[in-house]
């Protein structure tokens, strides 16, 4: 199977890489590193990916920047962070990797668990998180040719520590458990699934 | 009580507007009626309107534009309509808003069943529902002097038959129904709801 891992040399991103290289044709995409370099926040860019890439059978996302700050001083432009990057950043993936993807192929994005859970500084990751979601339960219904499409929603990873302390009683989850979400989506058989890692 | 409405002459707005005008001082907001005038995709015109009510005790959404069509032609600009429409109009409304707003006092947000239960050519708008119920699931952890935040998700609403060709099986849900869920959020206690009405 040929897999374009978007953010392979993140943390989570570099868990998934490692273990889908095993059988797998892995094409690491980054902003900064990888085979092929890709600005998820440029729909030309992530054009130019695919035309490099060709036809592929799967596509995970593992990227996408977002805002981190108290509500009581956020402006359009912060929130803008999150819809630009993790949001329209990943959206823009689908909708443009649909006319490069092959049939039975499917997409796996990433949300996270602040949309149902939420934390102090955490409102725009809430709502892009929460985006994320219904569009992956709707895309789901549209999508041609047995394709399929997934979102993986962790809770708070435990390589990622600087995060704990604004997560008090979250508990992290391991690189195996969430890697292992991936592997359901891409090698697995659901569609339009929140897969939940928390 | 000084209610803001926006949205106040749509198809929910109206009932709304005519529920809470019974005992309450209600300014009627639209892009094109109302008591103000106010284009929510525009933060300067949200800034302004703002200046002109002052402070307030209760903010309602009901209002909001995105994009209905097919996923398999769907392009950013498309996705952007939802996005800066119904999503960051109504995140915009509460951002600023949060520094007018009276202590004790609410803000009501709209979503809508899309981002569960989804149909063919609601991409968009499953993915903005999302977006605007996570939202308001943190900010209300993060709301100041007792403002709470609520968002109501209605089904099909039975005066909008536009849309019943679209929504196969859907239970129009009544205008009855759907105001008082805004009551309920206004004049009731709860914060960081989803108020579903479907």
């Amino acid at each position: 199977m040929k897999i374009i891992i978007v953010g392979a040399t993140g943390a989570i991103g570099k868990h998934i890489t490692a273990e889908l290289q095993k059988g797998h044709e892995v094409i690491k995409v980054g902003s900064k590193s990888g085979d092929l370099r890709a600005d998820i926040t440029d729909p030309s860019s992530i054009e130019r990916l695919f035309e490099q890439t060709g036809k592929f059978d799967a596509l995970i996302s593992a990227t996408g920047s977002a805002h981190f700050g108290p509500l009581a001083t956020m402006k359009d432009v912060d929130f803008r962070i999150g819809i630009n990057g993790k949001l329209m950043g990943q959206i823009n993936l689908v909708l443009i990797g649909q006319h490069y993807i092959n049939p039975k192929g499917s997409f796996t994005l990433t949300s996270g668990i602040l949309s149902d859970d939420p934390i102090v500084l955490g409102a725009n990751l809430s709502a892009v998180n929460g985006a994320i979601n219904g569009f992956v339960t709707s895309a789901a219904v549209e999508l041609e040719n047995g394709v399929r499409i997934n979102v993986v929603s962790p809770g708070v990873f435990e390589e990622t520590p600087q995060y704990f302390p604004y997560m008090p009683g979250h508990i992290p989850v391991s690189a195996a458990k969430v890697t292992q979400a991936y592997i359901k989506s891409v090698l697995g058989f659901g569609t339009g699934q929140i897969i939940k890692v928390y």
